[in-house]
């Protein structure tokens, strides 16, 4: 069946240790088992998402915000409203809120990620 | 490596057969293999997509505009702004623009879906 609802109508995760994050796994393993699950994050301004990689690759979108990707070299790519983010299998990544607003973005992985809940 | 790209700076695909949509695929072959391709679509007020099924799901995220997905059965489901949309597989759908904007909506499809480019 057909499911549509609005993300900001779902309850967001908060983890405890990083209290400036929040992500609302809006397709994932309630749907059976899809081959991809689809994520929202909103990062607060001034804070970061974890420095790290892994096997599986992300595809962004940027909701509303600005801030950068960090690259494993330090590289900083700056980040806006409706740019799209392709980060490749064990590429090292880190996203970082610079600006004023709240950076809202969408995350998309594999349905076999162990990040799925 | 980490590719950011706004996707209003690619150049859309327009069917000639259905210039009122228009297709981007933002993440797709390009990439290498990734196991999903994330397309953005812009559909024209008072316009639809194609009236159609397939084995693949879609993970559908709205980010303007309004319209309604139509269900096998007729049913109209109202869409906008912030919307997720799960569509499983095999489920038939149709995506209507009934607003006055264009609406304009990510599609997620698995990697190995027939409609990659």
């Amino acid at each position: 069946m057909i499911e549509i609802k609005n993300y900001k109508d779902m309850e967001p995760f908060v983890p405890e240790e990083r209290p400036w994050i929040s992500k609302r796994v809006v397709i994932g393993k309630a749907h059976g088992n899809p081959s991809f699950a689809m994520r929202i994050f909103e990062l607060q301004p001034g804070h970061t998402s974890k420095s790290h990689r892994h096997w599986w690759e992300h595809g962004v979108y940027v909701i509303s915000g600005s801030g950068a990707v960090k690259a494993e070299d330090g590289t900083e790519l700056p980040l806006s409203k409706g740019d799209v983010v392709y980060i490749p299998q064990e590429e090292h990544h880190q996203v970082c809120n610079t600006g004023s607003e709240v950076l809202s973005f969408i995350c998309v992985i594999p349905g076999n990620a162990e990040e799925l809940d």
